[in-house]
């Protein structure tokens, strides 16, 4: 079958998103946020969704020296005519690792939400994951400890603004249901929190990632500007060549 | 001299970007476009500030299936547990030929607020293209013609906003210029006239190609989003192997 | 623990890697081949691996105008000062779809080679993704039919080279068992017959991937040198957009 | 004009590479440097071409802990299920600032090959240089002082090659006005000769880099390779967060 888009269309005199004319209706009318979930989802957000959403754009643009960070600032340094070539490199390592977490917590929020009862589901995922020994997605932080102090403000803000709240509540259910199960308290981490809260305002969970990356393409834009005017990249590489020493083969006989 | 960050630090409790904390201060109380300008410049973004970066961001976030898509598409479906490389793929392609007049607008500009005479100095640059039969960046446009429907909308937006408005005057001081010189009339395109806008708000020429990365990593997400439920990346691949037919090299005797 | 490097290191007058000098002992040497050999695993081909990594280099290299070199045309067009960019674009959706099974043929590989009893475990796996209803990593091909003509050279000139021989006899027991239980002839492919060829020459199946991506670079660099001759990316484009029609979102009422 | 394609086409039985049929003609019986030089220029190397073409794609190859390979690593350990995005972050960095002198090289020499009195046009092109206070492509190193070792290897085995030598004759020519211009000596680096020597084989200028690109693409892999068995990303990481302190802007307030 032909596939369409429905994205935009364009002829000499305008432009047209989503039915929309861009200068009409959309350019100094909507805000980025607003542009952004009318381009994804091709509703207009309420208020509340486009709070949450800039919310959670916020909660992950930066976050320091980070691999990605440092894999940006490599590659715009080694080609300054290309700041998009830096961006793009440290997109790269908004991954599975980072947050992938995101979209794992929104499946088990999911499953709860289709379960009959979903107290039982809760606690089902829990022993699953404990008898699996795996870490459960959404959940504990190498750093923030006891506690990620970016979840309660997330689910506050959520909860003012009265969405459905059926996603916080099932990822509440399934907290507590870990703490209780594992015997010890386990955070709620930002990217959990966030798995929940893009649930509210409807965003399938395969697109989650991407909002992750809109994100960090502004933290990114950040730490090139920085690195433009103080560069540091050199001073990085240095410092690991020599905190990474070479070390021979054992055995290179040809 | 060793370098710092001025960007973020963290510790167990608190995330800190720029001076301020985040969970306190940011999340919820700051809109995306807000915080990119505070996480990109340091400074607080006034209400006309936000405005005009917004209509930005707008203007620029989706133009159809443009080179930058189709590369974002073509690299999606062929790697679906990695909606990043989709996205990095499409940013590889915000570069010289399709963003890069922004800067070299916003360079023109700069020449014109530098000098004594500015309309001398419009005059100089317009025959300085002439002569060299170069395009001017920022002006003319492939499509849109006689004029780009986004330049005037754009003008008014930041005018309405009282920015102190010289980047736009000088702006439209070369377009006089240009026209009056050419015996014809050249449009300001779009990102003409978003390098006059981003001057007004005060991001630094170098940085202007990552408003334009930013706007557009929302752009791609829309289309990796719409290739999720409608996959269209192997009709395009066929259209392709189809209508670029090969054709043996007169010579390939070893 | 503190890691160490064993590629390279360098001083004012040498570099080594891999223990050995690149000046007086690699370069003028060794073949591409042979260096990226002792690279990658540290160890010096003998010529049997030698040609069998060329073997397995020279297939994957060029197919024609896949998502890949689409890709990569568009986004080097879009940015010619960085060929790099179009490079990296293009190696981006070297990915799961087309060499993820590779590796996937390679952990199968390894069942039967780990197995007691070969043939009942190619049985036992044929039996699974019968059941499962799920392609066999390695097997089946959309155009090659019945058989992917590369699959006969590759296993021939391995064989030719007397190498340990027991990946190839392991895949050649897979593809009996498939084809009895499927009840039908399924084609050993390419990436499934390669798989079986790195495994003979001992490149472990996570780096397997790798190798695709090392011979589509030099694809890729051979797309960029013809879009550099005779552009197409613009054509290519137009096709699209013509192709692929705008639709209006059945209702996008505010 | 409707463009077309040299490179390769494939129906149900058989593949052709530029006129070639890949079974029969390429695989088992190319190298992969043959078949890179035979895919990018459409003719057969000669043993000449290949050697030389094998000695530059291995001194590229690896150089220890650079930007490109700790840019590949970042990436890679955040993603470890995407190698190819780790290689692709890793060579966005094979840019203007390492290799972009290669081009940059050929291009002097292109102007000796083309001027009447060669020794006259490399005298210009020394002062041109030394009276804008630029750095010469091609020339000097940060670290192999006072001469690049790799150079004199990679001339002395293209002139055992008996290639024409026009493009060496004309670098050993603006080397030698480089040191009497300057009143002293700079060393002819790695990039420079091999600028010269690609230009031997018959690859044109805007391809050169994609030979860098190729060869880094194993270089990268095998940084991946190593990754995969003893992880360094974490530790590299941790020592730039700690080593690149944060420091508040000395004025945010709102």
């Amino acid at each position: 079958m032909k596939p369409t888009t429905h994205l935009c269309t364009h002829n000499t005199e305008s432009i047209t998103v989503r039915g929309a004319d861009l200068v009409d209706e959309l350019i100094g009318e909507l805000t980025f946020t607003e542009m952004t979930y009318f381009a994804i989802t091709g509703r207009r957000a309420t208020h509340a969704q486009t709070r949450i959403l800039d919310a959670v754009l916020v909660t992950l643009m930066e976050h320091g020296l980070t691999p990605s960070a440092i894999a940006a600032r490599m590659v715009y340094a080694s080609t300054p005519e290309s700041l998009q070539a830096g961006v793009s490199a440290g997109l790269l390592a908004v991954g599975s690792v980072f947050v992938g977490t995101m979209e794992g917590c929104a499946a088990l929020i999911a499953r709860i939400l289709a379960a009959t009862d979903g107290e039982a589901m809760a606690r089902d995922i829990a022993d699953e994951y404990r008898s699996a020994r795996k870490p459960i997605p959404g959940f504990g932080h190498h750093m923030h400890k006891p506690d990620d102090p970016r979840t309660p403000k997330l689910f506050a803000l959520a909860e003012s603004q009265g969405v459905p709240g059926q996603h916080i509540a099932a990822l509440r259910m399934l907290s507590a249901a870990v703490d209780e199960r594992f015997g010890k308290h386990l955070t709620v981490n930002a990217t959990g929190a966030i798995g929940a809260l893009l649930g509210e305002i409807g965003i399938p969970a395969p697109v989650m990632r991407g909002v992750a990356v809109i994100s960090r393409s502004a933290g990114l834009v950040a730490h090139i500007a920085e690195e433009q005017q103080t560069p540091s990249m050199r001073y990085m590489w240095e410092l690991i060549e020599e905190a990474v020493p070479y070390e021979a083969d054992s055995d290179t006989s040809g």
